[in-house]
């Protein structure tokens, strides 16, 4: 079958079984003459509206912010080629798709996710393993619609960029294609920035108060920020880490498309231009077969269940690749100078696969305390706070030996392999199974939310019961999904670095060294391993703010309302979810400002090479500062929860001391870690976005000085 | 005057200065009738014991480690050159060298501060201006005895190698004068890691248990640790501190000679060779002249007095050099293939000189709680540990931004300028006040022990609140000293980075690029930006373990020790002495590998290229790394120091979450922090003077891959 007819094909495919599983979700309705139904659906109507009010409001800031860069789009990539096609409309179209999609995909998980944790919530009172299912299920509606779309909007935007400029050599269409990747990490900003403030502010202010200051459980309804906490999962871990991995699905394809296609055979043969997408393409029957392993017998083991996911989506992949490589792509070809052979190619695929797969594994080793580095930070927590932060820190730094470690070896043998080329293959083979990976995220906040609407719905002990082992497995392959993130992102990174170098190079006519020891290049370097840690001040800082927001509203409830602690009123939600939105648009003005502005700034005023210097500073850096923070953040929570599962458990000081830890935590591994893959990516595709207006206008200063 | 004995003049002056100051603080004697003599000179001894039987063990240690290097470099830097010169022997002698005068140093440094200290706390008992008068005194003892030791090893050296190696090109003979710095930087990475653990174990063990459990205060002499921390207050910021700058002194100079000696006119006129050198001679008198400013009224502002020092000397240094460069170097050259002006020159030199000033300054402003950063931090605490964490690291890493922007200015301006040469210049630029800065620092530990000593030997609240007060001014320079010594350490390394260039260039016959593009580059360029992370968390680490050895022996004196709360009984302060000796030497075993053997193994295995990636990598984020962890460290301090002064004070809850910031920030500015300068300088040493071997012998691994 012709190429883009199986990226079509497979793009309907999975929306359909997204349907499908959407559907089975939905059809669960509640039984209207059970006493809980109109409690659940009370709790889960202001849920699901306090998550739609958030979306609606960030996509109104976003509408604005897009409709700008538009036009910025628009006319800085002005027409330089010889025909009348416009580089910059084309450009600027793909944008706003990508930008459409993916927020289209947070949209569609939140509302799935809003839907399933009620559901999931009430199935758990008959049936544990059918809990599983219907969370299970409203995750995967996410992971197989974002594909779907994701690769759907890719293929059409092909098909009429294709169609239109008929008359233009493939490398600048493709270079078009690079805006639908901006679009999608553009709103990922607000996202993960946002998302992560959002779902912080709220944990943290109900936590401080509600835990601390008033004794009352996690999700008990008198807590007026309870409902703002519960949204907060589905905006950070559904709308957030959907879009960002929508971001670096459509980077990391627009990368390969811009280096393959100039590839003279590659550019000329759809077939083997397309195969990029066919990865992602091939990736949806997998992901569909894999999911349908996915069973478990009542009291089954969830986690085993979950991880076994990962191993068969992986090894279905790595061999159905293989058959792919040897019919979509030719025995050798010329790319950048030098003949490459299929096999080679297909080698890098296999690195970035396996890679993520052992990021994964290794981050899980860090965080779980099954393990001895997380039951370390949980010791330490015996001589106080400090300890606890020291160790947890230094976890954090050590844990990113591993994951770098296999990054450099991907990154060296699939360009040394298949050049730079290889470096976008191996991003997408680490993104092959995402479909498989985020159906095990959404499952995440849906049993999360389930156990928290259990709790305030008062479903009874049993329920609640089974609703936290869903909810435990959930967070030990959250750390795991985390840990893929960072690494795919990174390599996505690396795919646009390099997408950006050969299009710099196509644009200047001349080849491109990138020379450390020219001090334009190293200040580039110094000032882009700066960024990640202004960025995280800024992140940390905004969370701790709005936290602080938070926590005075939550204690002028309990002060004003009479009657709250003992259930005869009820608190303001509503107050407090407007809270959080709030300061989640403020805040994220200023470290969103910052990821945009410097590579424009950087480009405009510097130059490319002097660009490229901040994009891998920030990169090498980047990456090793989300791993720790992700990894710490997770250990801190883990460790928690092995001193309340042994030794003393909750009040003791023991316990106290841990407490800190997790609050510290809190925005390291769901604001501030996350964010950094935000960073790394939206300042690469942002370069290579405008790389053929800076090669042509940019490094004025540096014209000026020299 | 040729420039030769220029230096040597200098050099003895600095020594007779050094003589003087020690003389006036030495000639001080306690007199004998008094009643606090006895008590004054049993605490003194403790400590000076202490001091010493740690510096003998750690000097052991470092002797053995010495040879074995010394071995290395004999081995591995054969005769490669025509004559019977050969490069392994004069290295070793230089290296050898080097750090016996860096021994040395350290150990006059730590033998005049336990004799200050002691006549300090007696001076304090009459005149606030005169116990000023004895630190500063003190302070200059260390300051112009470690300047003048290394400008005449240097000078020595020099001289020794230029008459036996006459038939030799001048630029082989500079290349073994890097063994000199590389001797220095050993000797620093014990001083720094291995005094910063020491200090930091007896620091947090005495807090835990006698502040936090048994509720005495600092510097009881019922704590059996009280020694140890004393002691750790010489350890890590005399020995340590002096270590690192003699270190950075004489990498910065080596890194100069070796780039000056490939340009031929450099080469063959000694005025203009000896230029780098001339810088620190003539910074001696300018020191001097500083030093006789040093007065203080009765009841004067100590901090400024100091500060005053800083700026004295700058404006003084950057009016003498003008003349210097006039007189010692030819009106143009050529370096690199460039025509450089003297006044290129200058001006790098001025770039370094007030950069090391001005991030001085920021440091200040982000650390003392005179200013808004440190202030918010005290603001957080109130809302618990956790956010006044949060905010100390958020300030951390906003704190990296001015210095890291005016090391880009440096470097870009010296660079573009007068090339690497520049580079090296501007790193002596910024060194070429160090007698002061190095006066200032040391007075601070001595000042420090003065008011534990006055604690101890109970000489009356009054005594106590003097040296409080000569001790918050240290505590504030202290920073500013942390700070410059970071820019320093950071602007050597880049020279030494250059050096390195320049010397394989030289070696290899060939133009060096390092192209970040190259995955053996990039990778190098990822694996040095984790290095920092890996290299602080094995650090704090340390910290944490060797403080909980300390914590359990304190509490089993208190336990086991009767009638010691009651003042009946001593307690045993040379175990605790001899527990953060222990742990000291144990635990910087593995970081000291990591920083030793990276650099060789990189070197040998993946040659020239990807070792200069590392070095790139571990610069440009051990530099954020360390200005952040020194700036929060600081931060947390002080922002408990302010809560003291101002809102309820000690034992609130407000105090307590502080408390927990200060402990964190313990291991951050006297441990991780500090160690970091290390890290980059002598990762870059060591290449620097392997380079050659590398480029003949190393990329074992590259060349059987390929």
């Amino acid at each position: 079958m012709n190429a883009l007819t199986v990226v079509f094909v497979a793009a309907l495919f999975s929306l359909l079984v997204a349907f499908f599983y959407g559907f089975r979700v939905y059809r669960l309705r509640l039984p209207r003459e059970a006493v809980e139904t109109k409690k659940l659906t009370e709790i889960a109507e202001a849920i699901s509206e306090g998550a739609m009010a958030f979306l609606s409001r960030e996509y109104k800031v976003i509408g604005l912010f897009l409709m700008l860069m538009a036009v910025l789009i628009f006319f800085l990539l002005d027409n330089k080629v010889t025909t009348d096609f416009h580089e910059g409309i084309y450009t600027a179209i793909s944008f706003i798709t990508g930008a459409v999609i993916s927020s289209l995909s947070g949209f569609i998980g939140m509302r799935i996710a809003t839907i399933g944790n009620v559901r999931t919530a009430y199935v758990a009172k008959s049936s544990f393993s059918r809990a599983f299912e219907v969370a299970f299920q409203s995750g995967a509606v996410m992971g197989f619609g974002l594909v779907g779309l994701a690769i759907l909007g890719m293929a059409i935007l092909y098909s009429v960029i294709r169609v239109l400029g008929h008359t233009v050599e493939v490398h600048i269409l493709m270079e078009c294609l690079a805006g639908y990747g901006l679009g999608g990490s553009a709103v990922a900003l607000f996202g993960r920035v946002g998302g992560g403030i959002y779902t912080k502010a709220a944990d943290v202010g109900a936590d401080l108060v509600g835990k601390v200051e008033k004794g009352i459980p996690e999700d008990d309804p008198r807590n007026p920020a309870v409902i703002a906490d519960n949204v907060g999962d589905n905006v950070g871990d559904i709308a957030g880490m959907g879009s960002d991995l929508f971001g670096s699905v459509a980077e990391a394809t627009s990368a390969a498309l811009v280096i393959g296609a100039t590839a003279a055979l590659l550019a000329q043969n759809e077939n083997f231009l397309l195969y990029p997408l066919l990865i992602s393409a091939f990736g949806v029957p997998i992901a569909f077969i894999t999911t349908l392993f996915a069973r478990l017998k009542e009291n089954g083991n969830v986690e085993r269940a979950l991880k076994l996911q990962l191993w068969i989506s992986t090894v279905l992949m790595a061999l159905l690749m293989g058959w792919v490589t040897n019919e979509y792509l030719p025995d050798t070809f010329v790319l950048g100078g030098k003949s490459i052979s299929r096999w080679y190619v297909y080698t890098a695929f296999l690195t970035g696969l396996f890679s993520g797969l052992l990021i994964g594994l290794v981050t899980e080793y860090y965080t779980s305390h099954s393990y001895t580095p997380t039951r370390e930070v949980a010791g330490a927590a015996q001589t106080g706070a400090a300890t606890n932060i020291i160790y947890g820190l230094a976890l954090g730094y050590q844990s990113a030996l591993v994951p770098v470690l296999l990054l450099i070896i991907t990154m060296a043998i699939s360009n040394l392999l298949a050049g730079m080329f290889g470096i976008a293959i191996a991003a997408l083979g680490m993104l092959s199974t995402i479909a498989i990976g985020l159906t095990i995220d959404a499952y995440g906040p849906v049993s999360d939310n389930a156990g928290g609407i259990a709790e305030m719905a008062e479903l009874g002990k049993e329920v609640r019961h089974r609703t936290d082992k869903l909810d435990a497995a959930g967070n030990t392959t959250a750390a795991v999904g985390k840990g893929f993130a960072i690494g795919s992102a990174a390599l996505t990174a690396l795919a646009l670095f390099s997408a950006f170098i050969v299009r710099s190079e196509v644009s200047s006519g001349r080849s491109f060294s990138l020379n450390i020891l020219d001090p334009y290049v190293f200040g580039g370097l110094m000032w882009g391993a700066l960024l990640p840690f202004l960025f995280s001040a800024l992140t940390m800082k905004s969370v701790g703010k709005a936290a602080l927001d938070m926590v005075e509203e939550v204690r002028r409830q309990f002060r004003e309302i009479p009657g709250l602690m003992e259930k005869k009123n009820r608190p303001d939600y509503k107050r407090c979810v407007d809270i959080s939105t709030k300061a989640a648009l403020r805040e994220m003005v200023l470290p969103g400002l910052l990821v945009l502005l410097t590579p424009l700034l950087v480009g405009y005023f510097f130059g490319t090479e002097t660009l490229a210097g901040v994009l891998s500073g920030s990169l090498v850096s980047g990456v090793v500062l989300a791993v720790a923070k992700a990894n710490a953040g997770g250990a801190w929570d883990n460790a928690k929860k092995f001193i309340e599962a042994t030794a003393g458990g909750k009040g003791s000081e023991h316990h106290k001391a841990a407490v800190v830890g997790d609050t510290v935590g809190d925005p390291f591994k769901d604001t501030a870690g996350p964010s950094l893959n935000i960073l790394i990516k939206l300042m690469a595709i942002t370069s290579l976005v405008f790389a053929d207006f800076f090669v042509h206008y940019g490094g004025l200063l540096r014209r000026l000085l020299s």
